[in-house]
């Protein structure tokens, strides 16, 4: 856990670097972040050689502790122009800090049309090519990788929208069972992989001999008592476990803020078809290979990732989560969750973000390509994007790519990235989040669902959300689900654990300040990209036309937003 | 002349304004420039309600002097998000003149989907529903005004492109002899006007009776010295009459600096097929229709405009320029002119930018979606933006955007405008200008072929650059065009004509001070628009790939350019 592996695509070299004493309380986004904000030059082209990919894994990452496993993916990123961080679940940061690295760097770039494969077990790292996986599917490659490596394999992968250098393009990793679909999706993370000519990341741990934690009992005293907050949580004891993240679908819906038809209104009149009751009945319902709960995450307690099962029983999707039940479902005007199911596996097939592809696909639906509401259309498009037709193409570089293309006006993108599923009118603080964080729009960036406000009303939304970036970009620093942080009763025990663990005495302030300055970093990053505080603000329709389920429009301005 | 016309689409009302004091010295690009920056808030969003669209004659418009009648256009623009003026030669704005209006204002939008034309004759300015309209090619819309207005109407349109808000789609106006391709074509002008619901402006000037200049001997003995001058000088007397535009491929072929598949070098082996001496020659030996030379302005005696026939001796298109030539030819590696000139037309009709297509279509051969040299599919490709397909909705978007979507790297853009027919390692003054312009990558705002230095070192760029961005702008503040700048002995008699006409005591430091104010304030607003110094820079390619043609990469650094 106190490496980096540096890897150069171009030299097609790896070699083991100790983590600098500088970088020591650094991990996940504030390591990605500091790695970037170090060595990429911020006016380098992000699919040029001298943009970095760097993966990283949290300070508690392959322990026992719940919800500690999530992979920070950063980069310059191709769809804003900016410093980028995606994270995602799945088993390859438990794996890579079972294998003794903090962060993988990618540099440089392979020869056009050269694909390779980062293979890193306990005989170290090596690259071999991977020619053979060019243009497959994320399943299909996935499958020939647990054939090759073993079904136990960590892999962090791209589809083909990552090898076409697609500006929508994910990357994904598997969870325990299987299932290749953790996306870190925002931000076309998966074109700065493609660019290198870096296809895949296998982690092999089976033999690993991490060191156990230095205090090991308060450690383990610490995780018992985490786990007990998550049983203790109604919102991690049952509601996310049973509902998944489509619970939130009845909160945003009641509160008119449900992205619907192309963020035209904030409540749709489909909604119970495809909320978290519709999600958990059809689940149960069917039965099968489907689970309303299953863990994204080894040890995950939480368990709100699910497996959506075919009216045949067998898997279409796994997970089926609230972004894309809101963007490619209301935002789309479709209330059909077979439908959107398969959307959802499409697009993960292909590797490109669903809350890209749905708001594309909004636009495109108000730009008159396609009927609001026609489920058989949405996903006749979204398979263009696998058959990489023009319309394919256009889908799948972005909504606000694609809302240029198509002579929009009404396009829901922030700093060049699509909006995710709250309508910044009906949920303000997190539309000032939208406005002022520096990854674009990004309700994981901090999202004021939660916060004690009155969240159609203008007062006390800056406050929400500047606390609420800095909250998640604490727990983003630090490799933990945000799910995580609904039930943590004393932020405090986090900094106890990792000091359990590396027999360090570091406090909760050490966290926050390294939170603090990883933000403060990413916004001189693009500011030096050219990205500015003119960049701060939503796209000029919510200033102008009122959310009618809400009933506001979005009226805090740059004034108000007082950097 | 010293009126100015305010057209707002929403209350379709039409307004009379006397020029301001303040704007007294202001015309063509200085007076564009200054309502938007006066006018427009630099973060409305270009298709928006916010913007506006500013049409400008120069001061000395109208008149019996040669080569003053360019018609400036202004907005912000939806391709770059900064300030635009892009200006044209034609008979709009010799007959605003002689109309009495200096400039025309156009404010607000009209409801989606309805479409107005805005006549000006002598009793006045009048909207007039165009619904009937809409849809049509430039040529088909030209005849219809020409069946109703008269042949002899001053027109000013767009075409089905800029009705559809395409972000490369330009705004043009007729020449004297009808052909109504005088493009404004820069900057995606053209969707502004769509955005506002305006298909068309009508001029008719029968009748109109304008003041006749104040010191009418003085500055017609004035007028006869510019026109000796013209008729002296080689490159304006024998060169651009015999060969047009076009003379200029030979030029930068012998230099490298012509664009040739997308910009992966600057000489074309087909270059003698598509040269000035080709265009001349194929023009001549058809005959029928055919000319090398006209004029494009009323009384212009440089005449570098022509009338390109077709084998038959039918007239294909009018004007051929050296821009569509470098950049739907050689850039395309096409080096049959009479593709070029069908692709042309084609453009033409559907009221995009040539530079813009020829730029996203070099990107697209790139891609492999046609091979480079295939005329033949390139015509298809052309063709599908009339037909509106995917693809030519991506072709018309601009080559910034289209490179997106098409996962590009090599995209040759500025500020989100297309590279014009001059490779900046080859020619690297007018890449400081592409550079550093805030108009985005524009040849028109400061070419240096003509200045005294070796175009492939790096020595004395950056001035020579300067130099020529403030005499472009100073021609272009006074509407005049840029090739009368080629044979003016002293400029001083700009200031004299000026001041003869309108029995003023200006000097030629005047206007050297509004052109440099008028570029001080298009950078100011570009830079509370977002765009900074950041933005001052060429594609990262073409600082790391030598063009082989002149052995250079472009080496002028953000440092260099001593902001």
């Amino acid at each position: 856990m106190h490496k980096i592996l540096r890897v150069n695509l171009k030299t097609l070299s790896a070699a083991i670097q100790e983590i600098p004493e500088s970088y020591r309380l650094l991990s996940g986004r504030s390591l990605t972040s500091r790695i970037i904000y170090d060595e990429v030059p911020p006016l380098a082209h992000p699919l040029g050689p001298g943009n970095r990919l760097v993966f990283a894994c949290g300070l508690l990452a392959g322990t026992g502790l719940s919800s500690a496993g999530r992979l920070s993916a950063g980069a310059k990123s191709p769809l804003t122009g900016g410093i980028k961080e995606s994270n995602a679940g799945g088993v390859a940061a438990f794996k890579m800090a079972r294998l003794g690295i903090r962060a993988v760097v990618v540099e440089e770039q392979a020869a056009k049309g050269s694909w390779y494969l980062l293979v890193i077990d306990k005989k170290g790292p090596r690259l071999e090519k991977a020619d053979n996986l060019a243009t497959l599917g994320v399943y299909e490659k996935a499958s020939r990788l647990y054939r090759q490596y073993g079904p136990r394999a960590g892999i962090i992968l791209i589809g083909p929208a990552g090898e076409r250098l697609q500006p929508a393009a994910g990357i994904t990793n598997n969870d325990p069972d299987g299932f290749p679909a953790r996306y870190c999706g925002r931000g076309g993370l998966g074109a700065v992989m493609g660019s290198r000519g870096l296809l895949a990341v296998v982690l092999d741990d089976s033999g690993a001999r991490p060191d156990p934690p230095v205090r090991k009992d308060r450690f383990n005293g610490r995780v018992r008592e985490v786990a007990r907050w998550i049983r203790e949580t109604p919102q991690t004891a049952e509601v996310f476990p049973r509902y998944g993240t489509a619970a939130m679908l009845n909160i945003t819906n009641a509160i008119g803020a449900l992205p619907t038809r192309n963020f035209s209104t904030g409540t749709f009149e489909g909604a119970a078809k495809i909320d978290g009751y519709a999600v958990h009945d059809t689940i149960t319902g069917r039965g099968g290979e489907g689970t309303p709960t299953h863990s994204c995450m080894p040890g995950c307690l939480i368990r709100c990732s699910n497996i959506f099962p075919g009216k045949d029983g067998r898997a279409v999707v796994s997970p089926l989560e609230y972004e894309t039940i809101g963007m490619m479902g209301a935002n789309c005007g479709i209330d059909e969750l077979d439908a959107i199911a398969v959307m959802n596996r499409l697009c993960n097939d292909y590797g490109v973000d669903t809350i890209e592809v749905g708001c594309a696909l909004g636009v495109a639906m108000e730009a008159g390509l396609l009927p609001f509401g026609d489920a058989a259309a949405a996903l006749r498009a979204v398979e263009e994007i696998g058959r990489d037709t023009p319309l394919g193409r256009i889908l799948a570089s972005g909504v606000a790519t694609a809302g240029r293309v198509l002579g929009a006006r009404r396009i829901p993108a922030v700093k060049g990235q699509g909006l995710p599923a709250y309508d910044p009118r009906g949920l303000k603080g997190t539309g000032v989040t939208y406005a002022t964080s520096p990854m674009g729009a990004d309700h994981t960036a901090g999202n004021t669902v939660r916060a004690n406000v009155r969240h159609d009303l203008k007062e006390g939304q800056v406050g929400v959300s500047m606390a609420s970036q800095a909250g998640a970009t604490l727990m983003d620093s630090l490799g933990l689900c945000l799910m995580l942080g609904t039930c943590l009763k004393d932020r405090e025990i986090l900094a106890g654990l990792v000091s359990d663990r590396f027999g360090w005495d570091v406090t909760l302030e050490d966290f926050t300040g390294v939170a603090m300055e990883t933000l403060a970093m990413e916004r001189e990053f693009n500011r030096r990209a050219g990205i500015t505080e003119a960049r701060d603000r939503l796209p000029e329709f919510f200033y102008q036309e009122i959310n009618p389920a809400c009933g506001a429009v979005f009226d805090i301005f740059d004034e108000d937003l007082g950097k």
